[in-house]
């Protein structure tokens, strides 16, 4: 795997990757090093061999010297990124290195390096190879992150908080519910890309123009064999300028960092000051201030919130860079190759982070019910509204509680007095029965049912 | 049908509608007028109180006022956007306009208008009623295209052209198997949008904030009446603030788009005066120029092309928009009102001009072949290239002939030529076996077999 | 003038519009109004035609002739918009059908319509009326905004209330400090914007591929008259594919929304129920529920932060529509035509609710006061460790103040009683200068100054 | 200076950097690595304490020890980016890191690390100084670039080739005259960063909640100080969460590359194989295939392509990221912290590499000529059209040679030869004039003098 190739972090100095830590994840980092990517190309320089020496087409020994240089580590990535500049792309360089080295240890096999194929088809294949180990951390997390949405919409079902519609107090419902729509998003994105996997996860092979001439009539054995070698699938023709899969990827990441930006959002104004009625857990040195002693930032939803104000747009990118020419694109080939990467990089840390905002989140109950109480009483205006719409129509039982709230707002009282008082109320309603309406218990409908539709999967 | 019920153009100037024409269809326009929302929000009403007599929530006689007065023609829109200004929604002015309209027909029944929804929830459905519609339109257009597609690429799947790669001749194709190429990707969406049908048209209702307290316990029940009513799926729980289902519509589109974007690209590419491979049809009054009179613009590329870097950052928005605050969302949820529709529109209209520009697609094969003439020979550089690889190995091969095509650069030489001069070739091919290299014909590799497996959807 | 022209807010139902009052104004809706546009397309005409006679080239009966038709009103929108579609833009039709109208009245006249230039040369200069008209438009509505912030700078200069980072409580500010932020960052716009005015507001005159050539020699005379004509500048050379200067403009004008949103952004949050320091102010029918009585919704918010979301993805359709090709473009030139308009569409939406909400903001400095003592002290944290820095070193300080705050928290204590009773504090406090450190009024440091600072415009 | 610290180009493979030689300068990445982050944070608080002592705040031995302390080389970067993940910023941790440095060398020196300032202080006056260095960078580029633009537009000032518009050729214009197009649009880019130097070189000192408290009544007076130690402007108030400036930097650089972007579109074009006008200089090494000897891709248009298709995107974040919340943002500020630099990084790549393929163009005005014969007659039409127009009228012109392209084209015959056979034409022209009009240095119009007035920076 990539992954395991990679390092623990180092920095040395000279480039930009000092916030890598915060936003992004030590094992994504390895699957998009260099050595990630140069490891990705060298296994389809392996496996094409491996394939073309099964059918025939090269001799068994080359294949076997081209995989015993078809190792990262082997490689001088200054040299290689250098060449890179001049060439205009990765693969070239790579293919040249490969070839000196297989001729080191067996001149006749270097004949036969990146046989048939073109820079694209090893650049290709090889991000579709890192993408493959890149989506199994994604949905690792993700996998994860609904175990403990599922704690949490289990454990609060039923308890009651402010439901809050533009940013402010609407009518109650419960902690339960709103983390069950946190987990139905997330489960649907999980859906989405496992679905992806089979459309997305497929070789490239298609030589200089996509006609695989440059293995003549042979051209689609190879491919087959080496889409079975990789374990990739095998599309109908070459991709070299259709770049719909990798988009579909691009797109797929940026619906769920979304979703978690959403649920950033929530939890970061939920712990408010002023609100406080969730909280990251603490650990000492985080979310520190340099200034302020008492400061505890959500650190863990700033990485989220940026991550989904950053990841709309690198999707964008992605979908404009389809547009590519003829059999291979000129500019938008070339946007992509650092924008798929950076995609993954920040949703694996995002994924990550919100992770663990989810399972140290502080939860304070007591606090929901308190703020429930913030408004005396007009969070309840819907409940006694539509209680009075079944006796005088609904829109009559709006206007009257609408003019019931102004009352109350004005003359500062709470709003079941005011009510009390109105002639209106009381011919329908006994106080009993108007003070029942002012317990959120009591008006938190399908809540419960819903969270357990959400979590059963229930539901399309 | 919302489309049905559109208008022919008109344009009355008071508005920025004179490119509509141009940028999108009429029938999609129709489905993303104002009459086609406000009928989607009555379609809800209409069906809720319908379900809500069904269950004897409200009496049978009030669903049939309030089904009555559900027409869209019967409302001033005027009204309903000066008062939506106020508002703040679409939604809150339309109940109010309805209810008297009930009211006037039947008092009693204006009692039960909008009963125990929210506002969102009428416009979510209703949007996703348009949404319906509109991708039975999009899906037609690309039915056609694919006929379109399936025949030039029948018909051209051996039709020798110039293979080129970052705008510059490669090796041969042929003109089938790029036809192929954008066959293919087409496919792919078509399949996606079609799988994304049952995720994304489900109805919205959930109340105030999302837990149906309104209907007391039977949130449920009329939840599942509302989507089998209107023939749309019923979600897990309400998504008011879990934006998923939209966005995944917007990325599907875009991926669409992009897709029509490279055919445009590569169309106006090949028409290009130098080039003059393929044309869009002339039809009187198209494409022409104010001032020079021989002018044939590309017109419907054109469209394409830009609708393809507009959508990507539509798209963007869309993304963005999904991190939404608590039970309803303050800014995200406004910026998605405008945002699909006008996806929608604008993929409409690349839709339906590449479309038609693949339908008159003038093609000039001979052309084609000239052009695989104009390099004197240096387009099968590669062909020769894998020819002596497979005596000398590929990387001595390919500095043979890249040194061979600098000479006949240099000194203004057919390649054929100087390859027949240099001993190192000549040792391994006799001049017959070297010339048939240079027949386009011979070196297509599996560009037919290629066409037929993508004709036949075979592959991933 | 272009804004006068339109009509009143109308709907026809047949477009997507309903949406305009809110979103937008009229009175730039009206400028980029089909009726804009054309009359745009036509003051190039006429202007062209009136620099043309004064040099002699064409009669001056022609230019009287073509100045009186060149009037939108006497056009048929439906026939040009039809035409354009065919066309491939907007001015071939107008230029056609004004010249049938010139005929009408003098055949001879006929003749000289559109002499010399070309269909960009009256889309780019008619855009640049439309835009000069707009910007004048925004510059109002930013220069009544100046007004309004400066009041509320001045008058809560030392209005005291919490300052706020990363969503928490951080030390206390004023609101006067906070409204000065608002209105340096409204300043900076107000002087971009009218810098680019001599930049960007030139005419466009090149003739078919910007040589000028169908002038003869004559062509640098028409242009320097038609600048001066319209009073707009002469750019070095015509710009048909050098697109910065509209480019310029939409990037300024995204800067302002970013700027507008950020003030939409604090006052939503200011707002939130358990905030409750500042509301916009209550209209009857005013962001209202349609199924909760109680709810003030803000509505000028949420339009300005829809806008903050959706002008910088247009923005970049605007950047990325730059690359364009060779003498006019092919797609980027076609996907800025609708791009610029409705980014001064949504701006003067924008800047015309942000007014509203700021000119009726209602403002409550008690409640500032109780939210400051919401965290028993914390909020005073930094003001202690700064004075204690004085004594022991700020990060010894810092560290002691944290453990205080930790303690404060855990055990649900004031702030001031846990450090009145650590002898680290009273070795260098006494008591009476401990609580002085719990006054805001005592540590707003230089908030007044630099309120007076930056209404005194001082600083860059 | 930031960029001489760094270090030639190197790769430990565990980052993703191998595109950085092909994407972007050693120079810029030398300024925006983590030593010259670092830097840029330490420089601040060198200067900081330095103005501290000097107003007589802290002890002037102090500031010593802290400057003495207060370089890059010192730290560790792999601890100072693991806290800085916990910490949620970068600037936290090098102010521990430094502080313990400080105390190492003197005790009582590390009491006064940091005073007054809070994280963003470090973070954002950092950034702003690698911003400087940045633009000097950026500025050394476009002066090259200008110089190199102005000799190709004298030198071909008067070479005549096809001017093209929607990529079809339409009437002659000269190679100078879009070099000097190009010229120009980088000329305006260069005035627009010059004049924003001075709004956005500024510092920023604000404290915890930008009041200065912390410093109690010297605030003013250190931000002064400060401000003139770094040669910085000082701005009216902090700008913690007013991000205008950075914005304008953002999308000035968006803005150049978008010209840029136009520059490597026309070239690449121009260097098609069947167009074949202009080539970027071929290298050894450079723009070859890994499979076709003989290609010669432009590899530098390519670089300038994809840059020109990801910063709108970044711009877009940097805009979109404007809407910070009170006193310090939540998301959208930690959304900056790697976006400026990127945009900086790829701008600086995109100016290096279309330096180069402007430095080292090969122009063939030969096969220019010869592409004007391409169309035999064609482009002369408006030429024609013009002629006859002053004779007959613009329009009635226009459908007389509208017809004559037509019968060219389908009969395949010259246009010169179809006109001299149309009695309508020798009416009004004789033999010899109409031949004249078929002459490309007879129909250039103004071109020379409008390259003059470009080069002599006329205009606005």
């Amino acid at each position: 795997l990539i992954a395991e190739t990679g390092e623990p972090y180092v920095n040395h100095g000279q480039t930009n990757q000092w916030l890598d830590p915060l936003f992004t994840t030590d094992a994504m980092r390895a699957v998009f090093s260099d050595r990630g990517r140069l490891q990705g190309i060298l296994d389809f320089e392996a496996a094409l061999a491996t394939v073309e020496a099964r059918c025939g087409i090269i001799p068994r020994s080359a294949a076997q010297a081209i995989t015993s240089q078809a190792k990262a580590e082997l490689f001088d990535l200054v040299a290689l990124a250098r060449a890179s500049a001049l060439a205009g792309n990765t693969a070239i360089p790579v293919v040249k290195a490969l070839t000196s080295r297989v001729a080191a240890v067996d001149q006749e096999a270097a004949r036969y390096v990146h046989w048939g194929a073109t820079s694209q088809d090893a650049m290709d294949t090889g991000l579709v190879l890192q993408s493959r180990e890149a989506l199994g951390l994604i949905e690792a997390s993700l996998a994860s992150l609904s175990g403990e949405l599922t704690l949490l919409a289990e454990e609060h079902k039923l308890t009651p908080m402010a439901g809050r519609t533009w940013l402010v107090q609407a009518s109650p419902t419960t902690f339960g519910l709103k983390a069950a729509g946190w987990y139905g998003a997330v489960q649907r994105v999980r859906f989405r890309l496992s679905s992806i996997r089979q459309r997305a996860l497929v070789i490239q092979l298609g030589g200089a123009v996509g006609t695989l001439a440059s293995l003549g009539d042979r051209g689609l054995e190879v491919a087959g064999g080496l889409a079975e070698e990789l374990s990739l699938g095998l599309p109908d023709i070459p991709w070299h300028s259709s770049r719909d899969r990798g988009a579909e990827l691009a797109t797929s990441l940026g619906i769920l960092v979304g979703s978690l930006g959403k649920i950033a959002r929530d939890i970061s104004l939920l712990s408010q000051t002023e609100v406080g009625e969730v909280f990251e857990s603490h650990a000492p040195g985080r979310g520190g201030s340099s200034t302020m002693p008492q400061k505890r930032n959500p650190v863990g939803c700033a990485v989220v919130l940026a991550a989904a104000m950053r990841i709309p747009a690198l999707v964008g990118i992605a979908l404009g860079a389809m547009v590519q020419e003829h059999e291979r694109g000129l500019g938008g080939w070339h946007a992509e190759w650092e924008t798929l990467p950076e995609i993954f990089l920040l949703t694996a840390g995002a994924a990550e982070q919100i992770l663990r905002v989810v399972q140290g989140l502080e939860i304070d109950s007591a606090r929901m019910r308190t703020n429930l109480e913030a408004t005396h009483g007009l969070i309840f205006a819907e409940a006694v509204s539509m209680s009075l719409a079944a006796k005088i129509g609904r829109q009559a039982a709006h206007e009257l509680v609408e003019r019931a709230c102004e009352t109350a707002v004005e003359h500062k009282r709470p709003l079941s007095e005011v009510l009390a008082k109105d002639q209106n109320v009381t011919a329908h309603l006994s106080l009993s029965e108007l003070l029942n309406l002012f317990d959120p218990t009591a008006y938190l409908g399908s809540a419960g049912k819903l969270v357990d539709r959400a979590l059963a999967g229930e539901g399309t």
